[in-house]
Formats: C-alpha cells, structure tokens, sequence
C-alpha cells in the first residue's frame, strides 16, 4: 500500500496540490479519543505559512471531519479530513510543464507515471500533502497526551545557526506546544530567521535540523530487526518531503565514538531502570528503555529557488534554462517541525495500539 | 508481521544466538534466478568474524538451502535457508542473566518479553542473525547483477579515520567486491585497522560510517510519501544492529547548504536524463531518478566491551558492576557492510518486483 | 490496515450512514487508465434502490473526484472519490439506540467500539459504504476491460427461485450489463420480482445467491496457499454485507463427487491448453488456469424487516421487543450483484498489478 | 507476502514435497506459552495419514523447534518448526514431468513459475506443507485453551454421508479431541470409512464438508469490511489444498431462508447478551457476538485418482492419456480436519492480539 502507512493504526494520503481537497484517513485508532477542531486547527496553523519567511501562498485550511467522530470522539471507524485547496493558481506552472526543475520530483513523476501525472504544482508531491498529515497527526498527538506520552521538535539547526541543546524536556516541551517559529533560544531563533530573510531576499533558500524529543513512552515498545522504533519511526519520517537525513540519539556522532564513550550504563531511580546518559535515543535494540526518545532529522533547503538553473527538457531530451516562478518558502523547516511531530505521534500511535490493544488509548469512560 | 519485511519480495527471519540455527525464509523472488552455493558462501565469509580485530567467535556458516530452489534456480516459492550455530558457549552468560549490558537489548528484552526472552548471547538479538540476511541477500544481489544492477558498501568512516571518497563508481565497487576489509584508500585501511586493534588492547570498541553506492537503477522506481526509496531503504537499514543514522546524498551536510547548492541541475548525455551533481543521492522525491543511488550509515561501537561497567539488576533493581566476559568484536563495521549491501538488495529486488511484476528479475530462458 | 485491501492495488473507504460523505481511496492503479463519470455514474444506479423492492431511500449518489484524476486519465496516485448522503433522516435511529437489531451488528459494535460508535442508520456498518466501493470498482472494471477482462454476476437465485445456469458466457455477460435486475432467465427475474414484492408485504426480506463469472483473465495470477486466488478473492467478498457464503467452481457440490467426476481433464484447442469441464472454477492450486473463474455468494435476508422481533437493551441488559421502522429493501440481492463485480475487479486489479508490474493495467499511449 | 498470513501473529511456510524439510515460522505470539512437544506430535498424528483409508506414504512428522522457544515457553520471537521429509520417492513423478494431473496444479505451476518449479509431489502445492501449519496451529491452538477458547472440527459430510449436527458443543469437542476420524456419530463414521475404502478400491476418491466450532471467543473480535472475521476466517481456510467453499451459520441456505427465518433474536442469560439461534455463525457485521463460531468447509475429492485420465502435455501442446501412479489417498476429509482445527487457532490468535494485545495470550506467570 503505496499512500498508507502503519499497522493497526494507519494513515492513507491522498490529493494534490491544485485538486478540490487533499485528505487523510486515520484508520485504527481506538475509540473514545476526544477530537477537537480547535486543536486540530492549532496545529494547522503551525504548519501554515505566515510571515516574511514563507510562500505568499497561504491556505486557511478549512478543514473538515468526514467520517469517524461522532458527538467530538473517535468512533473506532476511519477519521477521513478534507482540507480543500482554496489559494491555487495553476497557471503558475504550464509554461514549464517539461522542464524538470531541479531537487523537485518533476522528471521522476514522469519517469513514474508517464506523463500521466498531475504536475500542477508539484500535483501529489507538493508539500502541501503534509497538511493532510497534520490534522491526522493533531488526533495522534492528543490520544498521547491522554497517556501521558508528549512529544515536541525543535529547529536545531538553520541556515548554519544552531540552537541550543534540550535541556529540561518537561520545560522546553512546554515552550515549542507555544512557538511558532520552534527554536529554545530565542537570539537563536532571531539569528535563523534573519538568515532565511537574506537568503530570500537573494532569491535562495535554506536548510536545517529538526531535533525531536518524545517523553512517557513506556519501556518495551518495539521490535527486534526490520520493526524495530528506529526502522518504524525512520519509514515515516522519510516520506516528510525534503528529509534526508535520519539519526537517532548520539546518530552520526557514534562513528568517533568508543564503546565506552557510546554505552549508556544502566542506574536505578525512584525504583525504575534508567540510564545515566541518553547516547542510544532511548532506544535498545529496537526497543523503547523508557527513556526520551530523541531522533533528528536532515531538512534540505528548499529547491523552488529565484535563480536561473540548467535544467533539461524531458519531452525533447534536450538542455534549457529554468527560473521558477510562483510563490514559494525561502525556508520550510519552520513549518515541518509540526509535521515531524505529527509523524512521530501516528507511528506511536500504531506501535503502542499493536503492544497493548486497540482500547489502550481510548479515553477511560465508555459512552452510551 | 514483525520479523519480515517487504510486499512484493519479502523476507523473514528466526533464530537465537545459541539456538541449532538460524535461517530466514525469502518469498516472492522470481523464478529462475541462478543460485551459487558458492557465492552465498563468499558473501558470508565477508560477514564471518576474521584477524585480529573481531570475535573469537569464528562459525564455519554451513548453511543449508532448504526449500525454494530446484536444478541451481530458484523455483519462484519461498527460499529457507538454515545456518547451523556450532560454535556457542552458553556458560558464558548465565552469571549476568540479570544484569542489563550498556548498549545491549537485556533490559529492553525483559521489558518486552517478561523474562521468556532466551537471553543466552543476545539471543534474537544477536548480531549473528544478520549471517541470515547475508545468505537471503546474496541471491538478491545476484538477481540484480542479472539485470545490471550493482551495490557496494565501504567503510567511510572508522574510528574517526575517513577513507575517501567514492570516485570512479564502477572501478570502485570492483575493489569492494573483492576486499575483505572494504576501504577504498590502502592507506587508511591500514589506519583503521590499527586503531580497531588498538582499541581491542584497552578493551574497547569503535564505531564508524558505512557508504553504500547503488549502480544501474533505473529512473522510475519508489515511490512518493511512506514508500519512498529513502523510506524503505532505511527502515531496512536501521534493522541492521548498531546502524543509528541513515542519510542520502548530501544528508545532514544538506543543513548547512542553500539551495542554489544543493539542487542538481539536470543535463542531457547520450540522450539521457542525469544530473550534474548528486546532492540528492539518485532520489528525488521517494523516487530514483536514474543517477547512483548513494547513502551512509552511522554505526555505533560494538556495547560489548571488556571494561568495568555501571549497571542494575533488573530483577532486583539495584545497581550492580558489569564486567563482560565472552568473545566480542572491537569492531563490526568491517563485517556489517555486506550486511548493508544485502538488505539494500532485498529492499530493491521488492520494489523492482512491484514496479515490474514478478518475472523481471528472472533470466530470460524458460526451463522445461 | 481494517479497512484497506489489496497489496499493489489497495482499496480504503470510510464513512458512515448520517455522515456528510461516504468514500474511498484507490491507490496504486496504474497511470494512464481512462476514467469515465458516466460509467461510474452507471455503476451507481445499478446498486441504487429503485422500483417497489427496494429501499424509499434513494440517494442522488452526487459522488465527486477529489484526486487521482486528471485530463480524464488516472494520474498513478491515490484516487479518492466521495459521495454525499443527502436523504438521511437521524430521527429513524434514535430511540432505538440500545436495542439490537436482531441479524444487524449494533450489538457488536457496542463490545467493539463500547459506545462510542455512531450508530445511526447503521454508521459504518452500512451497506451504504458498497457504493464507495462501486465508484472504485468501475473504474477497475474499466482497467480490466482494457486488457480484455469482463466480469459479470447474476442472481442465480432468490426466494428460492433459480436462475438458468450460465450458458454462453460471452453472450451472458452482455445481457448482464445492460441489465438492471440481472436474471438470465427472463421469467425466473419476474418471478423473483414478484416474491420480493409479496415478502416486503409481509414485512418480510429474502436472501439468495449471486454467481460471478470472469472471462478473459491470463493462466498464472494468484499463489499457491495464502494468497491463493480462492483466498484473495473470498476475503473480499465477504466483506461485503450479507455474504455468508464463497464457494468456487462446483463448490458444496464438490462434496458429493467422485474424485472421477469432479477432475477437471486438459485438452488442447487452438494450440492453447484447456480443460473439458470447469468444476474448479478456473483455478487449480490457487492460481488460475485460464478458464473462466467462477464462483457464488450466497447472500442473507435483509435484516432489517417490519415485524416484532425479541430483542434485548444492551444497555439495561434487559429482553424487549423491537419493532423496526425506518425505510429498508426486502432484498438486496439485485443491488449487491454490481457490488459483487466491483470486488472482483479490485482484487483481479490488485493481482495482476502484482504479477505484471504496476504498467500492466495502464492505457498504451504515455500522455504528454 | 505471498506464503505468509496474519498482521499481528503471522504464519510463513515454506518446502516441497521431495525438499529435506518443510517448515513454518510463527511470529507475534506472546512470550511465556507453553510449547509442549508432545502435543504438538499428538496434533501431527491426526493428520499424518494411517490405515486403509489413507496413502502408504507416511511420514513420521520428527518435527524440531529451531527457534522461539526457550525452557518449555515461547520467547515472544519467531518460532521456526522444521519437519523433514522422510519418505519420499522421487521417481514417480519424473515420467509425467509436462502432464498436468487433472485436478491439480501442474499447469498453473508452469504457468506462474515457467518451468522452474519444483514438480516432483507437486512440490510446494503438496498438501504435505500442511503438516507446517499443524506444527505452528497446535501453538496456537494451546494459547487459545488458555483463554477458555477450544475449537473442533467434524467430518459433516463425507461422500454423500452425513454426519449429525452438533448438539451439545462442549461435550462435542471432547469427542473430536480424542478423535482420529472425526465423526459425532459413530454409525456414520463406520459407513463414510466404508464409502472411502469402496471408493480406494475403484481407484477413485470422495470429497466431503468440515464443520468447525469455535466456544469462548469473546464479543467484539473481528473487523466490519473487510478485515470481518468471516474475511480473515476464509482468506486462511480458502489456502487448505482442497477447500473450494466456506460458509458461516446457514451459509447457503441463507438463500432460501426469510429474514424473519433468518434473524437470530437476542435475549439475555445469566446476564449476558446472548441469542436464541445462531443463524449467523456467531457473527454479526464481521464481529463475533460472543456465541459460537460456526463454519463449514467444501472439501473437494482427491484429485489423485487410479484411472486413466485425459490431459495435455504442456511443452507440446499434444492431448495424451495420464494414469497416476504414486502413492495417494482416496479421501483427505479426515485428515484436514486438524489443519481447519489450526488455520483457524492461527487466525483467532492474531485477531486476539489485534485487538487485546501482545500479552493477551500469555501465561499469567512471568518467568525470570
């Protein structure tokens, strides 16, 4: 199942960036979740482009619960969302219909689906799909919280600027639920966003890390090989557009590491195992140890850039030069911080719903 | 379905460290695919422990087709290969049954399995599965090889010692395919393998970075969203123990990058499509584009070391020493690069298989 | 994945019977299949009540497509089609909210969803939710027919009265598809018609037996055990409402043969093999073999009937009588025949994009 | 994955007929059930063919357990069962290498594996692979006893001669626990061997029908669409070699029947939802309803006959006579019988788990 994802909780995508809607069906969750539209719509606000920083193309995702919630819960059955594509300008993109602009999807689309595609705007690649994920993941998000499981992602690192490290997870978790530009120090945040600014105004674009941290998972979760927290969380986190990078705890940082640099050793707090460092991300073996899961993920910079690039014409197989036009972000990490947690909250979700049964995060009183 | 992975070729596998063997069971692979003992056997010597810098632990992997091949060719049903474990000793873990390693999965084991889990070596935890990956994957990379397809891994990075770089592609992944200790440049294959040694003197381990190249894909295959190449490479990848971050191309080097750098332009050669660079790693958007697939892995150093270490009793939850005895690799980089290149061809014989059905990677001659 | 099917080709529908909208995600059909709103249009009416045997609530079946099409043409990604409910009246259901409708599933889904299930008109337990599956399946049987597929149901009996059996399966499928009550027999479909009236004027249903024919499909698609063409093509069926029954070829009737008898002997015509007898339905160890596939559904009475039945609060735990009213079909067994056929398609879509790679089913000509 | 089943707990097998061995691997169950090798033998025994009403091929079943289970109790990881093939001979089946046996699948075989299938015994479409999935069911069948589930399947029909109906079901499933030839009524079982053994000695063979019962299922296990119990009840039923129908409850009577016939009232007992008939099988809306399981499977007679026959050579496209020779039994009804009895255990366990839990099917006891 190409579109879909997860086990006994799914998600399937659909839509494009210039149809009526895109929309996500939420499949599996267990019943009794209570769904609010306000924090539904919070959180589409935080993945919506706002500011001198991002596309002029602002949707007001207006969003709308199809199926699966009856009386503001999940009834058990798929939660299918429509978010209709209100602000399209499809004429933006004809001119170039065969021009593959580069770090775009466009020759591969075609390459795939033989011209057939709809190219309008990047037509399913568009990252406007992500929305779709959100309003999914925002229900994801709020099953957790009622288990006391939060999960919070900040910008580690834009345009060369780093932020500085989790600290107090409980604190800092608190301060990126509020932000919207998700960084935990704010000269930090001032230096990242001025950098996108210049980067704009030279018609380029940046890149960055997403540092995530998810806390109260409960030990045990997991799989040995190929479902292991890593493999699963990685799957999902992939297929956030402009991801290529995925590392979990220490990550890239092991290779320089020795073995007893690298071990976290075991400790007993409060009666509980724990470890005294965090270098493996809270994951054993495919398996969650109770502490923070911590993964970061590599954000490339945008590829809509306002510079003339060499491209080649797939039709004609011969060589040409593109500049893109349209309304598009200098930066877009700011806005898939929301997405990365969206993601990690869905996988959670179908983990934790395999481990311990489909009522494990249904709310406690049943409805009659 | 938790130890298998894959759709259309799929894999799954079994066994305990010290169990009477290992195997794995790969399904759907075309008929009429040329299997060489031979070859099996050489791609499981490159994983087999060796010299001075891995385990004692030397098994003689006297693997044993037992199903899904007739007259040298794959029948088209499920390949179950056994690996007998000959070499065990069990005695050597009784002691610390209860004493979570640093690193390891003991705790997270117990966590999960309430103490069924047979604990003995690691049990499914073992890095010793991975010889079953190793013997399902080999007819994969000969399926491959059929139709053009090459892989090759070296070890980037170990103990901070880096090789260079993948130059010239194809004379490259023939050096690889020879090497027993898979570096590029002599010279810092000599390096590493004395810093490996030298931390096995002091009783510790090192990690390192794998770089896997993909030769001869073609444009076309994965797809956009949760199956994206990069998504089903890596939740294969991270399945390999130690692996603890998965990046293509550019990868994390992409945060720092604009896009006016990191976008490949497209050129036309030999009326081809490529690219002038490959920041992208042979993707974009989920999706190869015909250019070398490229990616890295981080690989942490081996948990298990012969130093004093802090750890807790898990029965008891109090807090203990931990001193490892028993037979360990200061390294397993060297031996988890054909690891990578064999779930890489697994991963890509399914989608292959997905995009054009299940005979194209048999050899053309029907066999009557 | 609970309400998804299919692996290469998948099918996800959601909604409920008061929803807004009912609808369906169709993922991984090939690019470049023709898609016609007439045709699914004329799906549709085939499973809308109509006349005096059916339902008083006719739906309008507005449906609308929302992605996965573009120029006329399946674009490769996730087609989804919605279909507003708009003659639904909530006010039937209510004071009916804890009786179980004896033969319904409310009781069921109150252990399931413990309440929280919406439980109006059935919610998602609804034959209302095939129609989603008809505006999916018709464009599957487009695919097929594409490729030279057809696939047609009768009723081969109702109320006790049998069809004649099929003769001449070209020419049968003909009538069918033109038909609106499809019956072979012109008299048995007025008899038929005329015991469904006389049971809706006792307040009473019927049930009966579908039987589907495909012609047209390749020897070599389906697998040996689990995925065996019975397997695929059954757990499919009987997901659809009232089906309590799959039998294949001879079926039931196998059980009185001799061994002698029911062997299916090959012969050659026109240099191809077949077999003198089709008492297995076209399909030898789960695969076909290039005769017709032939199989029945037996379908149950409509629950829903207008006479005191027992029943018990499932709340109170206390015995009651109930006494439906609210507007129901005293049969459905005409309308559940188109659903028949669209199942079939998607799962022969499904297949044999397996077997022959994702292009199999795609129109010739690449669009530019 | 085509020769695996099941989400949560998955079943994979693999071999042939003249392969050393066969074997399956059992995922997802839960740690800490005990595995006893005697009943899985006893479980063997049943199916293994024994008297004159069965092949002289008989095989001794000296299944061993490579994996998963670890001091009397699963581990919670793969268990691999591998059961060798004693007794085979080859030589039979070589002469008639591109005759397709009426009846079975040598033809489709070639069709889907052009050639390079394993043919001798009809290699991996032997029923022999049965003996796999007893070895993983009886597992299954163990952990479900646990929870007060017991599942038991008669002989209902055999050439034309019924057994009785079950009557009382927990007395009923002692006797066919104990029994080799699972028949209720004991004049009916003496008058079916006979039928057998007439049949044998035409050279001919006799189908029949399997009932099976399933007591102690809770509520509220299943799926509406297409994840319904009777959907993954069949999908698994529908792979035994043989079986070409299933229905539940009435089934195909259904047809005939009146929805006031048909509509199984509800009433309470002790407290309890129950109903006062069982038409629908235990199921209502693909979930059960907490009373009995109830299905039958159309089992067709063996193919394998002693009279002359005629097929085609499919390398020649020649019409020729066939006379089987070998070693074959003219009837499998009775031996089935054990492999619905596991096919279903294997089933309910992954929905159980589904729906309650990895632990749900433990033992209480956690082990240390």
């Amino acid at each position: 199942m190409k579109n879909s994802i997860g086990n006994s909780v799914s998600v399937t995508i659909f839509g494009e960036s210039h149809g009526s809607e895109i929309g996500v069906v939420l499949d599996g969750l267990a019943p009794g979740i209570k769904v609010s539209e306000e924090e539904i719509a919070g959180k589409l606000l935080l993945r919506r482009p706002s500011g001198s920083i991002s596309t002029k193309r602002v949707e007001p995702d207006h969003f709308r619960i199809v199926s699966g919630v009856y009386n503001g819960y999940t009834t058990g059955t798929p939660v299918c969302i429509l978010i209709p594509n209100e602000n399209t300008r499809s004429r933006d993109y004809k001119d170039s219909r065969a021009l593959a602009r580069p770090g775009h999807a466009d020759y591969t689309a075609y390459c795939k689906y033989h011209g057939f595609e709809d190219y309008r705007g990047g037509g399913h690649f568009s990252g406007r799909i992500t929305a779709a994920l959100v309003a999914a993941g925002s229900i994801a998000l709020s099953a957790l919280e009622g288990k006391g499981i939060r999960i919070g992602t900040h910008i580690a690192r834009c345009a060369g600027i780093p932020d500085r490290d989790f600290s107090n997870l409980s604190e800092d978790l608190n301060v990126l639920s509020q932000s919207t530009f998700a960084v935990l120090d704010p000269d930090a945040a001032a230096r990242m966003q001025e950098a996108v600014r210049q980067a704009a105004d030279e018609g380029d674009s940046v890149g960055g890390i997403l540092e995530t941290a998810v806390t109260g998972l409960p030990a045990g979760v997991g799989e040995p090989w190929f479902d292991s927290m890593e493999s699963m969380l990685s799957h999902a986190l992939f297929s956030i557009p402009a991801v290529k990078g995925v590392e979990f705890g220490a990550g890239f940082a092991f290779a320089d590491m020795k073995g007893s640099e690298a071990n976290d050793s075991f400790a007993v707090r409060d009666k509980k195992i724990v470890t005294r460092t965090n270098h493996n991300g809270g994951i054993n073996g495919g398996i969650s140890n109770g502490m923070p899961v911590i993964f970061r993920c590599a954000v490339k910079p945008t590829p809509s850039i306002y510079k003339e690039q060499d491209t080649a014409d797939f039709f004609t197989l011969t060589e040409k030069k593109i500049l893109i036009s349209g309304r598009h972000d200098p930066a877009i990490i700011h806005r898939a911080r929301i997405v990365a947690d969206c993601v990690t909250a869905l996988v959670l979700c179908d983990l934790l719903t395999q481990r311990f049964g489909t009522d494990y995060l249904a709310s406690k009183d049943p409805q009659n």
